[in-house]
C-alpha cells in the first residue's frame, strides 16, 4: 500500500486525452476544454442543490439517469448558460456538432459550465471550435486546468499512483472555484478520472463520500452556484470489478477523498481575496446537523471573516455567531480556542498570552478555531477564507 | 386625527429627563447616557434571540417578567458586558449606586449596554460618574443619541405630536445601530417612551407588531449581537386606558411603527461603510416564511451586496440567491424587477433599456429589488445595505 502524489492530472492516463483552446466566449484567455475517452468510461455525478440550475446541470441530471457510459466532457468558462434564453437550444446544437466531429454517441458528453448568469450563450463560437479542440488533444491537463478558471487565479491540479495488493491504479482531478463557495459546493467544478474498475453504483457512493469531506466543508461567501458539478469517471482499465465491502474499495475512497480535500483546500486558498486559509473545527454537539449549523454560522460570518482579516483575535464575534446559529448549545459550557490557545472556556473568558494570540493570527496564513460545545458527541469541520478589501473589489467589478 | 413628527427624542416630554455624560468607556466621546422618569412608568420590552446574551439583557429579561414600572434606564456604550467574568456583579453594583444616587428602587433600573465582547466591565467608571450624570439632567435627548452610538455616526432619534378624537399624545424614541445588523435586531438598541396610558400587555402587544414591521426587518451584515434591545415605556400622562380592540390603539400602534420604520430605516442607512440604501420587496410565496427566507437570503448574499456597491444590476446573482434560498420555487414562474425595470419574467430574461437600468444604479442612493414568486400570497418586504471597502475597513480594525 503506497501512493505517490503528482500534479499531472489526467495525462497520467494514456487513454484519456485533453484539449483547451480558446474559442472567444471570454474576453481573454482558453474558454473551451475537453476531456475525451478513448473507451467508454463510466461516470457518477454530483450538482448544486440551488433550486435554479444552469441548463447544463439539468441536461447532465437526466444524461446520469439514462446513461450508463460517457466519451467526452466539455467545459467552458466565460459563460454559465443559466436563466437565459436559448440555453437549452445551445446544448442540443452544441452535443450534436460535437459527437459528430469526435465520432461518438450523441448521448455519450457530458457538459460543464461557468461564468455570467442570464446572457445568451454564444453557441457558434463553440461550435467553431470543435475541430481545433480536436486536432488539440493530447497531455495538456494543465493547460486544461488553466481554461476552466473564471475569477480564480490557480490552477488546481493533482494525480496520484496507487498500489493496494499488488494493484497499481490512478486518480487524476482538476477543479475550478473561487467566489460563490458555500454548502454543497458553488461556482465550483471539479472532474475527477481513475482507471479503476467500479461499478456505477460504486463510484456513486465513493464519491458522495469524498465530496462530503470535502468539497462540501468550504465556504468562501456564503453564495451557492447553479452550475456547480463534480464529476468522477472511471476508465475501468485496471483490476477486477470490486464490491463495497471489499478494504481495496475502502482504499479507493480514501484516496480519492484525499485528491478530493487537496483540490477543496487549493479552492480555499484561492479563494476570492483571500489572505488567510482558515478553518472551524466544532466538536461535542448533540446532532451532526447542530455541530455543521455551528461552523457554517462561524464561518459565514461577515465579522468573524473581517476580524481574522484584521488580524485580530475577536472571539466575541465568533461566540455571538454560535450563539445565533440555532443549534443547541450552552454557553455555560462552550470553549473556544483559536490555534492552541483557550480564550473562553466553561462560559468564562480566559487569562491568556495576547502577544502569542496575536502573534498566531499575524504570522500565520493558516488560522483555526476549535469550537467545543461539551454537550454531546457530534463534530464537523468547515474550510474558510477571510473577507478583504479584494474580495470587494472583486466582485463589485465583476460585470454583468 | 393629524401627527406632527420633529426630532427632539424624550425632550417632547416633562416629565423625562436625559443625560449623556463622558464615563471613560470609551477612548473618546460620551459613553455614559440615562434616561430618568419623574413618575413611575410602565414598560415593556424584547431583546435579542442570540442564545448568547449578555448580562444586561439576562438581566432585563428577568425584570420585565416581575416589575411593573421602572423609573430609569441607563446605557453605556463601548462594553457590552457580555461573556465576561464580571459582568453580573458589575450590574448588580451599578444598580444599588444609582438607585441610591437617584433614590429610586433598585428594581426600577433598566440597562442596556452594547460595544465589545468579553472585556471585563469597569463597574467604577460608571459608579464614580453617577453624581455627574444626575447634575447634567434636563432636555439632553440629543446628547445622549449620540452617547450610545458605537461604529455608527450618525444619532438617530424622533419625536411626534399626535392627535386622536381630540387627545393629543406624544412618542420619542432613539436608536444606535450600523453594524451586526440581522434578524432579530442585533446590536442595535432602541429606547421609545409614550405618554398615552397604556397596560403593561399593551404595551406588549404594540412594541411587537411595530418591530416585526420595522427592526426585524434590516439587515446590515447578516450578524446578530448579544445585546439587542427595545425598549417602550409608557409616563400613563394622556388619556384613559385603552383597550387593543380600540380604534385609538390601532392609531398609536400605526404611529409607533413609524416611528420605529423611521428609526430602522436610519439604521440602515447608517450601516457600516454603506453607500446604498437597499429594500427587497418579496411577493407572491407560499408562505409568509418562505417569502422572509428569500428577502433575507438576497439580502445577505456577499454577492448581492457587492454587486449593488459596484452600481452593477447583476440580477443572476439575485436569481441565485432566490434559488438557494430553501424557499419552495418554480424559476418558470419567478419574475425579478429592478427599480421599476423587469429583468427576468417567467422564466426567461428580458431585453431592457440597460443604459437606464445603470442610470438607476448609478444615480440612486436607495435601491429596489422585486421578487414575485407567482405560486402565492405571501409577502415580506427586507432593508440592507450594500457591502463596500468602507464595511471591511471598519471591522477588520474594529479592535478587542
Amino acid at each position: 500500500m503506497n501512493c505517490k502524489v503528482t500534479h499531472e492530472g489526467f495525462d497520467v492516463f494514456d487513454s484519456i486525452k485533453t484539449s483547451a483552446i480558446r474559442s472567444g466566449i471570454k474576453k481573454k484567455g482558453d474558454d473551451l476544454a475537453l476531456i475525451f475517452f478513448e473507451k467508454k468510461a463510466t461516470f457518477a455525478s454530483v450538482f448544486t442543490t440551488n433550486k435554479v440550475k444552469a441548463h447544463c446541470v439539468l441536461y447532465d441530471e437526466e444524461l446520469c439517469k439514462t446513461q450508463e457510459y460517457i466519451r467526452s466532457i466539455l467545459i467552458n468558462s466565460g459563460n454559465a448558460n443559466a436563466c437565459n434564453i436559448n440555453g437549452a437550444q445551445a446544448i442540443k446544437e452544441i452535443i450534436k456538432e460535437l459527437s459528430r466531429e469526435f465520432n461518438i454517441g450523441d448521448n455519450e458528453v457530458f457538459i460543464a459550465q461557468t461564468g455570467i448568469i442570464g446572457e445568451e450563450f454564444p453557441t457558434k463560437k463553440v461550435t467553431n471550435a470543435l475541430t481545433k479542440l480536436k486536432i488539440n488533444l493530447g497531455k495538456n491537463s494543465q493547460i486544461l486546468a488553466r481554461a476552466i478558471l473564471t475569477t480564480d487565479k490557480n490552477p488546481k491540479i493533482i494525480s496520484m499512483e496507487c498500489e493496494y495488493a499488488g494493484v497499481i491504479f490512478h486518480i487524476g482531478a482538476v477543479a475550478k472555484g473561487a467566489g460563490m463557495i458555500q454548502p454543497n459546493m458553488a461556482t465550483m467544478l471539479s472532474f475527477i478520472a481513475t482507471d479503476l474498475r467500479l461499478s456505477k453504483n460504486s463510484l456513486k457512493s465513493a464519491l458522495k463520500e469524498a465530496v462530503d469531506k470535502s468539497f462540501n466543508r468550504i465556504s468562501v461567501d456564503g453564495d451557492m452556484s447553479t452550475n456547480d458539478t463534480v464529476l468522477l469517471v472511471s476508465t475501468n482499465e485496471i483490476g477486477e470489478l470490486i464490491s463495497e465491502e471489499n478494504e481495496f474499495y475502502r482504499y479507493f475512497v480514501d484516496k480519492l477523498t484525499e485528491c478530493c480535500i487537496y483540490l477543496a483546500k487549493e479552492i480555499i486558498k484561492d479563494g476570492e481575496g483571500a489572505t488567510k486559509f482558515c478553518e472551524v473545527l466544532v466538536f461535542g454537539a448533540n446532532t451532526d446537523e447542530d455541530a455543521q449549523r455551528i461552523a457554517r454560522s462561524v464561518a459565514n460570518s461577515q465579522l468573524v471573516k473581517t476580524a481574522i482579516y484584521g488580524k485580530d483575535p475577536n472571539w466575541g464575534r465568533i461566540i455571538a455567531a454560535v450563539g445565533y446559529s440555532g443549534a443547541n448549545m450552552d454557553v455555560e459550557k462552550l470553549e473556544i480556542k483559536i490555534g492552541d490557545i483557550t480564550v473562553f472556556s466553561w462560559g468564562k473568558p480566559q487569562e491568556f498570552n495576547k502577544v502569542a494570540l496575536l502573534e498566531y493570527m499575524r504570522e500565520n496564513n493558516s488560522i483555526k478555531i476549535y469550537i467545543n460545545l461539551n454537550i454531546g458527541g457530534s463534530n464537523f469541520n468547515l474550510y474558510f477564507s477571510d473577507l478583504t478589501n479584494e474580495y470587494i473589489k472583486i466582485n463589485a467589478q465583476y460585470h454583468t
